[in-house]
């Protein structure tokens, strides 16, 4: 099984994705600072890993704090969590993770801190085996929603790399093919930063599950074919009307899909579900270096000053959204209603 | 204005399209098969251009003939023309410039040898003149039909590197920016090849236009943003019910344009309809080494030894085309009709 994050004694454990698929390096870091640069310039990316990344950087945080009582610690506490929170903007599991250590942290606060930092470090190890069972759930519920056999339609990475293991979107594919379906995946390259070739694809050939690796532009061309069943993919955000937030390029992929009539799935746990943004409009959409768009393998692609655009995200109003897989079950439209029935789960 | 290639002495010289916007250098081929390694490899690439280059390399190969006489010269002619018509299949303006040298080929083909040879020449560099002049009154025509001011998509490069200048997409926003519009344009990247960020933004900037350049995966979300008021595109091969091939990724942004209401134009020499192909399905699309999607600037970006597709093209239905801008005029719904009459003109 791909370790996408680990807690060890001497930090956090990530396997480098910007290295990946041509070198399998791990790095590990030593210090909070180092957890939320690794975030940042995405050694590790995927809303529910940033989640559980920024947890574990909480706890490191904590464990090598110098305070002698909890008095002297809050501060560094809050500074912590804040530079953590401050990492990337879209994916709310980021904020929902600090949130929950914040809650434990305070649920705690009375103890003599040998104990504060134990319960900090075993909440954040808790939280990524928590994120596991939730995409082995997730699969449960999805794997009867895709298609018996042929092509399914992947954008970015929404696997094991994107999660502690298994997947969210790529989980549920797992989850069909291991109940016997010939799955068949085109995974959309995913510009600028190329997580659908770069790891959707070898993780998906690592598991032996066929995959063809497409640029994002094919995916209407071979819809067109009708080689693709079904469109799955993960979130970033989700709002309480099921809007989605999600990789650039998603909401193409949806109108490509309706206009085929294609049904079009988004994968994610719970958490992603941010239920105080009312819908799409609200989630912000970070905007990252145009280095990404300029530059290929340090080589430049562009004119010297050219205007470039990077939006990391873009938002897939519900109404493309045939379902929504989680944990808890699987929510259809109206989805205010049925985000809310799983709240309550 | 920018030489996309030129009748030299020495041959044909041309501007290497795979060394922008870095480097702007020239190659001379100074032979007919030199010609036809540079359609291949994508040194000019462009519908009308490498109609125009496959007639001066017909004339080259002509020129250099060691034939004393028209009996010795026909089969050596047949083979050129071979050469070149092998080259590319999708772009039906290659195999009706090789057919318009035949024809004038055939008309000449009683007069001693060096007339024949300067006639081909002669022809071949009016096929020039007659590109220019239609991307001149297809801009004329067209660039009445952009908004006043805002933004318009493009997608791969139909500019003048397209074509022997000014270009039939960018033709008419340039003669829609010369009429006083204040047209702010949004170039796709285009994967693999990336003509539209290191060609379409290169000639643009060159002639002061406001260029942005995007991923192919963002131009749904910046027109759910409102900021994109027409798309305009080129052609390779357009069928007489009016299906459009052209740079793969055409058909989604065509599909995306429909979803939000915006018009999509599509601007082509008419020697770029093919009336003897009654629709799309009957369009041969060409498909291009794995290399360019697994590799950028010489670096492997997917595992070793995934699936990958590589189809150069796409058929985008007429249905969602709002016009086709030919020199001839302007074409709409029912192209069987529209088409059929600018074909009498």
């Amino acid at each position: 099984m791909i370790k996408t994050l680990e807690w060890t004694d001497g930090g956090v454990r990530f396997i480098d994705q910007t290295k990946l698929p041509t070198e399998e390096t791990y790095v590990t870091c030593k210090s909070y600072e180092e957890v939320a640069d690794a975030i940042r310039t995405m050694i590790v990316r995927g809303a529910p890993v940033i989640g559980v990344a920024a947890a574990m950087g909480v706890a490191l945080g904590a464990r090598d704090s110098k305070a002698a009582n909890p008095a002297d610690f809050d501060a560094e506490f809050n500074h912590i969590c804040g530079v953590l929170a401050a990492t990337r903007p879209t994916a709310v599991n980021l904020f929902w993770a600090i949130r929950r250590m914040k809650e434990k942290y305070k649920s705690v606060g009375s103890q003599p801190m040998p104990e504060i930092k134990q319960q900090l470090v075993d909440e954040a190890q808790r939280m990524l085996v928590e994120d596991i069972a939730a995409n082995l759930a997730m699969g449960k519920h999805g794997a009867a929603l895709l298609p018996a056999s042929g092509g399914v339609l992947t954008h970015c990475n929404a696997g094991a790399l994107a999660t502690c293991g298994y997947g969210t979107a790529l989980g549920v594919i797992r989850a069909a093919v291991d109940s016997g379906k010939q799955l068949h995946v085109f995974a959309d390259e995913t510009r600028p930063f190329l997580q659908g070739s770069r790891l959707t694809a070898w993780e998906l050939m690592k598991d032996g599950i066929p995959t063809t690796v497409i640029s994002d532009n094919m995916a209407g061309a071979i819809m067109s074919q009708g080689r693709i069943g079904a469109v799955i993919v993960g979130a970033d955000r989700i709002a309480a009307n099921g809007d989605v937030a999600n990789k650039i390029g998603t909401y193409t992929v949806a109108i490509l899909a309706k206009e085929h009539g294609i049904p079009f799935y988004v994968a994610a746990p719970f958490c992603t579900v941010d239920l105080q943004t009312a819908d799409g409009s609200g989630i912000p959409i970070e905007q990252r270096s145009s280095g990404e768009v300029t530059h290929m393998a340090g080589k430049q692609m562009t004119p010297d000053g050219v205007q470039v655009e990077n939006p990391a995200f873009d938002v897939t109003p519900h109404k493309y959204v045939t379902a929504i897989i989680t944990e808890r079950g699987v929510a259809r439209e109206p989805y205010t209603k049925s985000l809310q029935d799983l709240a309550g789960r």
